[in-house]
Order: C-alpha cells, then sequence, then structure tokens
C-alpha cells in the first residue's frame, strides 16, 4: 500500500483534518486495469458534484488526473482510493469556506472480495439506512452504517449484504448497488434520499437501451426480488456481479439467470 | 492547541485510520473548568457504551480518566476534545475485530460559542436529520449533517440552529439538546432514531424532580415551539442557554423565560 496526501509520499495527516473530525470529505474508490482507471470522468464526476455539494474546495480536475494517472501506472491491476476532505480546520461545525481541500491518493492491490467469482451469494442486513436527502447518492465519509451492515456476518461465503431503508424499501448493498431484471424491465432502487450512487450503476444504466433494456428507478420492497428473473450488483472495483441466492433470516431466493449481466459484462471488458 | 494521540504528543494520525476513511469512532467535548472536567463520568459512560455499540476496542476507563486529568490540570478553563477511533484498518467495511483504538485528546481554548450570552437566537435549520435507530444518541464521527446544517447560516448573533427529523419532528441543535418548558412539563425530543443524546441533557433530566418539574420525552413538531412559555439548549461546554427568539423561514416565537434554565444554571454552577 503507498499513499501520497497533497501529492507528497506520506503516511500521517494532520489530526485537526475535518475529514477525521466530523467525516467531512468524500471519496472514491477506483479500480486500475492496464494501469489505468477505469471509468475515470465518472468517477471525477461524482467526487467534484459531492465537493459542490458539501462546499468543499475541490482540488482541480486537471491535478487529480495528473495524479491519478502517475499512480495508476505503478500497477497493471489494483485498487486506487481517492479521499478530498475539506481539510484541517478550527473547531466547531461550521466551515470558514477558506479550508485547503486534502487530498489522499491510495494504491493498493486488488482484495479477493474486488474479484468475487459469481454467482455470489448476498443476504438481507438488520441496519438500515438513514434517509437524508442533503447526502443522498454522494460517497461521503460518513460510513458508520456500512460498518455496521459489513460487521453483521462473517461468513466468506457470503460476498454482499442488502441494505433497506427505515420504510423497508431496497436501496443498495454495503459497498454496491443493486440491480433487478424482470422482462426487459432493469430496476434499480431510486437514490434520492440515501444510498451511494456508484459509477458503476450509472454505466450499467447508461448501457440499458444498447442491451434493448427499459431501465426503471424506484421503491421497491424485498417482495419484488421475488418476482425478479435475474439480479445483479455492482461497483467500481468488482464490475458486474451475478448473484444467485439471497438470505435474508429463514427465508432464501434461487436466482437462475445470468444473461443481463454476463452481457455487460462483456461490455465492460471491452472498455 | 495541544494534542496527545494514545498518550504521546503529535500532531497527526495515521492516513489509514477508520476514524478517517469512515468516520469509525466517538467523541466527546467536555469543559474545564478550575482544571476538571465537568461532568466527567457521564462522558466517559456515553463514550464507552458508544464503543460498546459499535464494537470499538475501547480504551480502559481508568487509562483514559488519568490521561483527561493530566491534561485538564493544564489550563483552569478550557475545552477537552476526545476522539476514539476503532483505529488502523485493512480496505473494507467490515473490522476485523483485532484494531487497536485510537485515542485522541486535545486541549483547546474556550471559543465565543461557548460562552453565549443569553437569551440567544436559535434558527430552524432547512438540513434534516436522518433517522437510524443503530447510530440514534452516540456522538460518532459521521458528523456531516450537522456540519451542513451550521453552514446554513454565518449570522454570528445566531447562537444555534434546531434540526428536525424528515417526519418534521424537531430532534436536537447542531451542537445542543434542546428543552421546552410549559408550566411544570420539561419536554425533550426523544432520540431513539436519530440525535445526539448529550451529557448536559442528561444531566438536566436528572434534576427535573429537583426543580419539581415532571420530563417527558417524545416527538413533537415546530407548533409546540408556540406553547412553550420557556426554551433552553443545553450542550456539555456552554452548559444551559436560554432562547429569546426562535426563527423559521419569516415567522419568529419570542420567548419571554429563563426561570428554569436560571435554577438548572445555579445548580450546575455549584457543582
Amino acid at each position: 500500500v503507498s499513499t501520497w496526501i497533497n501529492g507528497r509520499r506520506r503516511t500521517t495527516i494532520d489530526a485537526r483534518d475535518r475529514g477525521l473530525l466530523y467525516g467531512d470529505g468524500v471519496f472514491e474508490t477506483m479500480r486500475v486495469r492496464g494501469r489505468r482507471v477505469r471509468l475515470l470522468d465518472f468517477h471525477l464526476e461524482r467526487l467534484l458534484e459531492g465537493c459542490r455539494r458539501l462546499a468543499i474546495h475541490a482540488p482541480r480536475a486537471a491535478l487529480l488526473r495528473r495524479e491519478i494517472a502517475a499512480c495508476a501506472a505503478r500497477r497493471p491491476e489494483a485498487v486506487l482510493k481517492l479521499i478530498v476532505t475539506r481539510g484541517p480546520g478550527e473547531r466547531g461545525y461550521r466551515p470558514t469556506g477558506a479550508e485547503p481541500a486534502t487530498r489522499i491518493l491510495t494504491l493498493q492491490p486488488l482484495a479477493s472480495a474486488a474479484r468475487p467469482l459469481p454467482p455470489v451469494r448476498v443476504r438481507m442486513c438488520k441496519t438500515p439506512i438513514g434517509s437524508n436527502p442533503s447526502l443522498a447518492g454522494l460517497k461521503t465519509l460518513n460510513r458508520l452504517e456500512s460498518v455496521l451492515a459489513r460487521s453483521e456476518w462473517r461468513d466468506a461465503r457470503v460476498w454482499e449484504g442488502l441494505m433497506g431503508d427505515l420504510d423497508g424499501h431496497l436501496v443498495c448493498g454495503t459497498m454496491s448497488n443493486l440491480f433487478l431484471r424482470r422482462g426487459s424491465t432493469l430496476m434499480t432502487p431510486l437514490l434520492d434520499r440515501c444510498g451511494v450512487a456508484g459509477v458503476m450503476r450509472r454505466w450499467v444504466l447508461a448501457q440499458a437501451p444498447n442491451l434493448r433494456l427499459r431501465s426503471w428507478q424506484g421503491r421497491f420492497a424485498w417482495d419484488t426480488i421475488a418476482e425478479a428473473e435475474e439480479v445483479f450488483m455492482t461497483n467500481a472495483v468488482a464490475g458486474i456481479v451475478s448473484v444467485a441466492l439471497i438470505e435474508r433470516g429463514q427465508s432464501r431466493v434461487k436466482l437462475a439467470q445470468t444473461e443481463t449481466a454476463d452481457r455487460l459484462r462483456a461490455r465492460l471488458e471491452q472498455l
């Protein structure tokens, strides 16, 4: 694992950084393939959108591109994580507006969780996702809900956990987004109240017309899974991951089809 | 500002600390008076309860007491902040369970916001608080909602902002708890779904019988404020702060009484 902080090789950050004090920042977890970052434009767009909505002074895109390219070039396959925090601050929640953002780049080897052998097993988590339209869709450093949900199981055969909101709607996985297909309709939860709008989710939604699928973002409950013909999950590092089994307490839903995920994966490989 | 990390004078922390990566930790902001921390037992109890609920390996209470006492002794009046994170971790949300917690102690001068001149002005914020019973009541490092709410105003005459949940119930201030009194009933929002259960809130609730007040925790909407005879807000640093004016868009509620807050403050001074 190698780390660069504000462009320099460092391993520590200022203990007054608001990223630590309040989770006041955003991040991207990117897949390096062939020494380049996959879906880089989408990652940068979401990062900068997050900075805009949180009123963080975002680093210039050209600077980020340069640093990311130099970092990615060091390994053929890797995970590249970029954190941007509001930077060190005074005491108190209110930003002065003058904080210089901190950027932290970390290059790490691909972990096994990043290379699942689909179709995978998934479980429904008890930890709910709280709704807050102000933060919905963003990948902020406030990730305790994901930490608690991911702490619910240790069985390495279960790849991911599904999370729902307090009204019982499915929202996303702890580290991925959810897609259901029935016929030629591709459904994914609407993320206007909570959840992280993944870059791979965005890419899949953009591909849908090419696969003659009608995509639909909405609210749906657990029961909808039983009506799905195919379920897959997406994240920027692992890509498109078919789901064979979903567990929720004692009930289990088995899924046999992987056709859409297979076609999407083939397209993704061509990028 | 002086900082000690795991008992040593330091100013930086490991960039892999989960406190930074995920806001995976809790904190206490304590008032030093006469070189001692006020309500120390309540602070430690909440901190350890937070560690328990997040399954963080909490530092031993005796160690925390020793370090806090040594730190507080350096200044007659100050703010002492203690952060406990899960510590440095591997990539991924799931804790291994073996992370050694990081403790960060910071001693800083009393800021002006910590010494308001009551009765103060307060405003209703637009940023809502998301509900999540798993985290409700805890003072975690996931504080982006407070940051966004506190960013809504810059007018230094407004001391605090009130926040409500998505159903329109009042919950708390960005950095304080809310109390309303009507007759001999003292009301404060129930914090079973969201909000931080402040140590000063706990102290006030414990004092209520001594002041012949019946305390009640429940859900109430904005309209309840219009029916209140007295409103005050509490936090561990500023104490008990009477509210004279609450603004919400164009509407304003004026409050004349400060009797209960005055009596509580007198008792607090005697501690």
